[in-house]
């Protein structure tokens, strides 16, 4: 019996309060109204910025919610007026929208979409209603996904067809985690060859800018954690070296030590900690005259970056980007079909499995540091 | 009675030490040593910089020194293997050296070069000496340049020969205030036709960065600035709108104020305060998703800059340059072919002249509000 235009009643992971570990609840997902789809959701990647949110930490987080940005599935249904994707379409949400119609997607500078911001900031969909129930109460969507749930209402723009024949557990991770460092590296940074590198923080994130590094044929590549069992990850994802700060001469920094090793400073370093130090310190590790330093972590409310000016008089540049400055409905079905080209490697950054029910296990998998992704199915 | 290779007796202002008035003295100043030109300087400008050195408030700052970076002159005589200038050359002094053949210099990615660096910023020579004696005592160079002498040695990678037909009295203010403003806007900042622009500041690199942007073409062009009276200025050379933003409503920020009159945000913004308060907000005032603002002014000893990180992760780029971004050697004759193709303003910057023996006074104009430029007249 089909479920086109009736509301579906299925499982989601449901966040009822900050710093409370989830609950699975059996929810209502209400069609899609105009303009949206409903997404069969069947594998999820867990990502710190879920983690984040639901710490509390996350001004502009509410609840009760259904967390989730980095899902793919199937099209289920979509609503009056959808015609970039049609029903039985294998997806990636998008929590990063593309409209192709405002003044960002027209710009040609920035991947930002400023269409359904201000909902999306607000967990609501554009209309400012909510798709999701349960008991009785309205559940806020999340960064415009809501993929822990199996079933998802995003609208049209949040959300793009890819290969078909794509593993659906592998697709999920170009949602967020990869593609934003990936991108960062080979779209945001111009990393020409035999530039010098330095990559601070290795988990997803910064292994997915180590991948790009390595892509653009950068000469150092310089993987900086204080976890030292992230050496083996940084090097097999061809960093060329791998410094733990807390283990340097005292008196040394790690800015003294890259600029060191780099003679006189790197010529890209990116942030993936959200640590506002880190991010000084990477700016402060780029080579006078042109280093640039990308902050791609996001940092805790009210926490502040700063530096002496000089720094960039003298020609460092401090910037960054979100989804790796990549456009999601113009550019992920190629990062797609690259991964199944074998040009990227999403496979070996799944380093745990869970079924939803056990959801709770990928946050509690982030914190012990053998984790990379954890992957959660949503629908068999 | 050639002066070539003995020590000459002139005048020259020399800065005994902090917060104190110069003093006119007359100072020996000894011949040039290999890769060493000594110069006649006939006019010198006085810069924001020169104070600030002279303030006490530059942890760099060494004393006794003869100030002074924005000269013009004539070549009096060269050292051994100086091949770039000869005698009867007229030339502009270069704070920013350009060597050709440091790292920096063949980059092609910055105007800094590294060759002299650590000698010019402890107030010496490339060989560790000075030139200069008062009384028996060595007194410091400054910036490479020290043109508040009547003759001065300079390093053969320090200078320039222009036009000779073009008056001195006007390139050298071509050696700092005003490329570094107009450099600013025509070399770092890549302003697109109808960009909108912001420019916090309105002195004379201020106004320079008006002149650029105008060249540029660009859309808005807002100067701001404190002082009422420089509306005058700003519109005079190009500015679109003024705004003092202590006159605007309770509650409304210059930020704010900015992004109102530009539809969500400047393209491009650049800070001629050296203020960090007015740093902030020129980052902030940008676009998402693609403006610059770049920093220009030179802060206070230990003051720093700081910004949430969300401003970058979401697409502002924050930057700076020094000298515009202007490779002295390279590109200054070409300016100042600019200037006397009547393409490029210097003559409206000059608001005071004084004589050598009133030097201090430039200094007290520049606190009047009304000055834009100083020139002093050195040498008849």
């Amino acid at each position: 019996m089909s479920t086109i235009g009736k509301t579906i009643t299925c499982k989601a992971a449901v966040a009822w309060e900050a710093g409370k570990d989830l609950s699975i609840e059996t929810v209502e997902v209400a069609p899609p109204r105009a303009h949206e789809v409903r997404v069969k959701v069947v594998y999820t990647g867990v990502c710190h910025t879920d983690a984040y949110t639901l710490s509390g930490a996350d001004a502009e987080g509410v609840f009760p919610v259904i967390f989730g940005h980095e899902g793919a599935g199937i099209v289920e249904s979509v609503g009056e007026g959808v015609t970039n994707v049609k029903i039985g379409d294998q997806v990636v949400l998008l929590y990063t929208p593309e409209c192709k119609e405002c003044k960002f997607c027209k710009s040609g500078k920035t991947n930002l979409c400023g269409k359904i911001r201000a909902t999306q900031g607000k967990g609501l969909m554009p209309d400012g209603t909510s798709r999701f129930t349960c008991k009785g109460k309205p559940l806020f969507h999340y960064m415009g996904c809501s993929s822990f749930a199996q079933y998802t209402v995003v609208a049209d723009i949040s959300i793009v067809a890819v290969d078909k024949t794509a593993p659906m557990d592998r697709t999920c991770l170009l949602g967020c985690g990869i593609t934003t460092g990936y991108g960062a590296a080979v779209n945001t940074a111009h990393i020409e060859k035999g530039d010098n590198v330095a990559v601070f923080g290795v988990g997803c994130i910064g292994l997915s800018v180590i991948q790009g590094a390595v892509e653009k044929k950068a000469g150092k590549i310089i993987a900086i954690d204080i976890n030292d069992k992230k050496e083996e990850w940084a090097k097999k994802f061809g960093a060329t070296q791998f410094i733990n700060p807390t283990k340097l001469p005292a008196g040394t920094t790690i800015v003294d030590k890259l600029i060191e090793e780099t003679d006189g400073g790197c010529d890209f370093t990116f942030d993936c900690t959200g640590n506002v130090g880190v991010m000084r310190n990477a700016l402060e590790a780029c080579h006078k005259g042109w280093g640039e330093s990308i902050v791609i972590g996001v940092a805790a409310a009210g926490k502040e970056i700063s530096t002496r000016p000089f720094q960039l008089v003298t020609g460092r540049v401090w910037k960054g980007c979100a989804f790796g400055g990549i456009k999601g409905r113009t550019q992920l079905p190629g990062l797609v079909d690259d991964y199944m080209a074998g040009k990227i490697k999403v496979d070996d950054f799944i380093t745990h499995r869970h079924p939803l029910e056990k959801i709770n296990e990928a946050f509690h998998d982030m914190h012990t540091g053998d984790c990379i992704r954890a992957v959660v199915t949503m629908s068999e």
